[in-house]
């Protein structure tokens, strides 16, 4: 056997030219090469060493990048990325500068489409199909989608759309390892299992028993036609149903199945659908073992796995929010909590324990969440929708249109808001203040620390209405968290600090970056608490003795909170200097908080710089 | 047989306490009360004449208001209305002041959930029965949902959801007429017509066949046990697949089989899927055969039938747009035009005949619309997709993540921009630019009239990179529009008339509102045109010789345009006072667009009163 090698490869161009017998040794060099970078990194892992096998068959058997491909998620993509030449860019991955998590267009021109939020791939990869088609370009276009994804409405608006579309070439790989990030709910995948375990075809074996038995001497003879039964009574699936020529399932860690199922596929053209079972971090013994655990850790030694630190971690938001839920619900037998498919990300996984007949796991459907929530409040229970901001966006309609029009009572526990991290653009945070400040009903608050959080989430949960309470990704300062239930008056601020001539109004935690400027300058530190309602009592009061206002938020400034405190001046006709700190209108990438905050001028320094240097008369008369 | 009379009928109890014989005189009755009310109100038609029958059968076998029901989208609904005690008051449905065309939580203990927006009723229906499962409550919950609402995603996610919900009673009332606002589309409604035309159980008899043909003695013996095997052999359907009991398809104006097939459900229990087939128009036969015409008409004369007016009716800015992307097409063939079930409203009907390969009707599922323009857009198409401003909300997350983050070419014709009219506060366009302008790479133009609607679109398709146009619905100024396809510069507003002291800044049609009051004050009146990016230029022009900025615009406040101003003033440090005209933070209810912009202060009168009122001191030097 030739010595191959995966530094070899610098595009799938140099994959395709080896041999069949070569690719196995690739995808062993592959995935000992994505449990190194990662163990170094950190990033997403199970899902990465689940989709070698699949990711080397697709750029061996099409033409990419003429042929299209559409990773949906796309944070299984690591194989795709060492494959299409970067390889030594991996170990800047997720970092600042350093390459992207997900697929980017701006990337690689192997990067058909840039992916993150669920369930996008069949939409996008239709689009170009049908692009092709008009455009005369023969070409293939596979979407990549995993079970978990597959339960999002929009996979299935796709399909239902594809279905009745005409001459378009289009394969849709269903990437099936039973296990989504939380494990898989839903009746969807209930029905994958059924298919993977042969049961369908156990079930059409047994009508055709059923209508046999009325004639014994045929039964004999039936099952001497089983083996030929097999292919002619098998149920059409549902996808045969939206129209596609279903295939599968077969084992996606074996090449044997793959390439000549793929070669087979590419043939045929017209709209396929492949069933490709893989096993999550195949072939790394600890993440088969906990998937889970494995899906996006941070640095670990892969011959230790991963190991607890006996250093206590700060803890998170998220944490507070779990114990939240917890404390709250053995509180008041009318909460529930629902999330779609984020038990782990939102801290939902000892509040399932507790109370598994009040914890929902709606699967990937943010739109069907938050009606379902609606639903509930209908009939006087107390929802809370624990979601992460960005995702919202997904149920924005189903927020206007059937809770906040309503009146309805949910609490939307908004996570990750702000910018994220790691993830980037594609998961930031940064909108959910202007899109949900402009609906009325809202209340909308923004805690500055981890205590905050829990008063405002007591204080959210008590109003009868629709209510947010928004955290960001990670810990805090570090403020101890009081165990009971107390609210605090909606609507109200607290001045933190009491200065001179300039008012600091403060929404969420990026008060703390403001607290040495306000020392250092004697500016008076006000925790606004909440955007909406927003006090404006406190701020008629704090116009009395300062002459200016700063606004500061983690999200964006149009819209934000800062242009509601300008919409209040206006309205209070108060001519008074305003300088409004917030987010820049572009899409930040990912990298650590702290180094975006710098970048954007959010860090304390720049705070402090940017405040002087709007108002740098007003503090020159200072002494 | 006793005379029975709808007049009797002031609640489901009255209905309840007549024997079954009477109800065929009462669903007679009903129909013709809708058809009378319908023609001297206008309102929704068709679909109300469809479910006449099947209302009467719900509240006579189901203990409403005990029992729960959600009416899917709600303009079937009417019956229901009549029949749950507002039959006087339909006298007054969708106007001012009146009764709602929709189920509305407010209005009546029978409508249980508000609905309008489609594809929520599962999602809510489901949120209902868990309540009651928790609560320990026995009780029925109801979605009635239409074949085409049940192509949205979020309806399948509902549905995947159920199906593993246990211990619960929900009944999905599918209310199949084949016929949505447009002509059904999509995969899923070919799988409809398969079940009803009986070609499930045809496919199935011939699976036997094929198996047995090798049997050939078999054969004859198998043809007399066909009755038998229908049972047998009829595949599980997709619904049962994903967990539901389904029955049918039944006829759903046949009270002798709706009535003992929902006895029989409501004993059953647990997860029931009916299949009602009913005929669009049903009874009223100008209805019947044209059910798109009758769907939502204006007052007619039921004996008549709509009578084309001889009176040319005002072209409407839908029209505007519909001859635009008919001319702009011809000029470019890379145009796509897609819509979510849309053709009508949105005026695609001419684009369609003339371009049917570009043209692109992906049902009711606004997610998939938008990244399937991404799709588009990414193999150098020029995706349209042509939306109401209250559907938008539906593709939110669509539009950041996979159109606005990927700075991808797709242009948003945003229809019914700011209050609707009759619709009412569901379907009301008064949040897009609030929601669209937090987003990043986002073009935003709000054209003032008619021509400025056509001259906005030819520049914002123009425009490399993603954009909007917003126009209300109905009629403007008459502006006479031109058929070329000139662009004007992006992010550049006109001056319309020079004034003194106070600029008005206008962004949309409310400019003709203010016209009068510039005139009698001689203030100066700005067709801005663009939200964002802001003529900045424009404004610090303005600022030199002015001492007053007035906003206005028909979007709400909070957020929207003059939000931008106040942050750009704020920016350039311009402590100028201002005056934010626009709508205020509550839902406003339907009624006829000028009535609703007296309600708010945004006809001529009002604003005219509260420009004076607010700069009385600066009016006052005037002379």
């Amino acid at each position: 056997m030739a010595n191959v090698s995966l530094q070899h490869i610098q595009s799938p161009h140099d994959l395709r030219a080896l041999k069949r017998a070569d690719l196995d040794q690739i995808a062993t060099q592959l995935r000992e090469y994505i449990l190194q970078s990662v163990a170094r990194t950190g990033g997403h892992l199970s899902s990465n060493l689940g989709t070698v096998e699949l990711t080397v068959a697709l750029h061996y058997v099409f033409n990419t990048p003429h042929d299209r491909i559409v990773w949906d998620v796309g944070h299984q993509s690591y194989p795709h990325k060492i494959l299409t030449g970067r390889r030594e860019q991996m170990a800047s991955l997720r970092q600042y500068g350093g390459i992207s998590g997900f697929p980017k267009r701006s990337e690689s021109e192997y990067d058909d489409f840039g992916t993150a939020h669920s369930s996008t791939s069949i939409s996008a990869a239709l689009g170009m199909a049908v692009a092709s088609r008009n455009q005369g370009v023969q070409r293939q276009h596979i979407a990549v989608i995993g079970d978990g994804a597959m339960t999002a409405g929009m996979a299935f608006e796709a399909l239902n759309n594809a279905g009745v579309t005409p001459g378009i070439n289009m394969l849709v790989v269903l990437n099936d390892n039973d296990m989504s990030i939380s494990p898989p709910v839903g009746a969807l995948n209930r029905y994958f299992a059924r298919l993977m375990s042969g049961q369908f075809y156990a079930k059409a074996k047994n009508m055709g028993k059923a209508v046999l038995q009325h004639m014994p001497p045929m039964l004999e003879l039936a099952r001497r036609f089983e083996g030929h039964a097999k292919g002619v009574l098998t149920p059409a699936t549902l996808f045969e149903e939206l129209g596609f020529n279903y295939v599968g399932p077969i084992d996606g860690h074996d090449l044997d199945s793959l390439i000549p199922t793929l070669e087979n596929l590419r043939e045929l053209g017209g709209l396929q659908f492949l069933h490709v079972v893989t096993k999550k971090g195949h072939g790394y013994q600890r993440a088969e073992a906990d998937p889970v655990l494995y899906h996006g850790p941070g640095r670990f030694d892969p011959k230790q796995g991963i190991v607890k630190s006996s250093v206590p971690a700060p803890q998170t938001f998220t944490q507070v929010f779990g114990q939240w839920l917890c404390d709250q619900a053995a509180a008041d037998e009318r909460l529930i909590g629902i999330t779609p498919a984020m038990r782990e990300g939102s801290g939902m996984v000892a509040f399932e324990k507790q109370f598994p007949q009040r914890y929902f796991d709606v699967g990937i459907a943010e739109q069907h969440a938050v009606t379902f929530a609606a639903g509930l409040a209908c009939e006087q229970l107390k929802p809370v929708v624990a979601i992460y901001s960005t995702f919202l966006q997904r149920g924005y309609d189903q927020l206007i249109h059937d809770v906040a029009l309503q009146d309805l009572d949910v609490t939307f526990a908004l996570d990750r808001a702000g910018l994220v991290g790691a993830d980037g653009a594609t998961h930031a945070g940064n909108y959910d203040i202007a899109y949900l400040r402009c609906i009325p009903n809202m209340v909308i608050s923004t805690p500055s620390d981890e205590n905050e959080t829990r008063l405002l989430l007591n204080t959210c949960y008590q109003h009868t209405g629709p209510s947010s309470v928004r955290y960001p990704r990670g810990a805090g300062c570090g403020a101890e968290v009081t165990a009971d239930l107390t609210t605090v008056p909606v609507g109200k601020g607290v001045v933190r600090r009491q200065g001179q001539k300039i008012a600091i109004l403060a929404f969420g935690t990026l008060l703390h970056n403001a607290k040495a400027v306000a020392e250092q300058l004697d500016l008076t530190l006000v925790d606004m608490r909440f955007v909406k309602p927003l006090d404006t009592a406190l701020i008629d009061s704090l116009l009395q003795s300062h002459q200016a206002i700063v606004t500061l938020e983690d999200g964006c400034v149009m819209g934000g909170a800062g242009s509601a405190v300008l919409e209040y001046l206006s309205q209070a006709q108060a001519n008074v200097p305003t300088l409004l700190l917030g987010y820049p209108d572009r899409f930040i990438d990912h990298g650590e908080q702290k180094q975006l905050h710098a970048e954007i001028g959010l860090d304390s320094e720049s705070i402090a710089e940017r405040i002087q240097s709007r108002f740098t008369d007003l503090l020159a008369n200072q002494n």
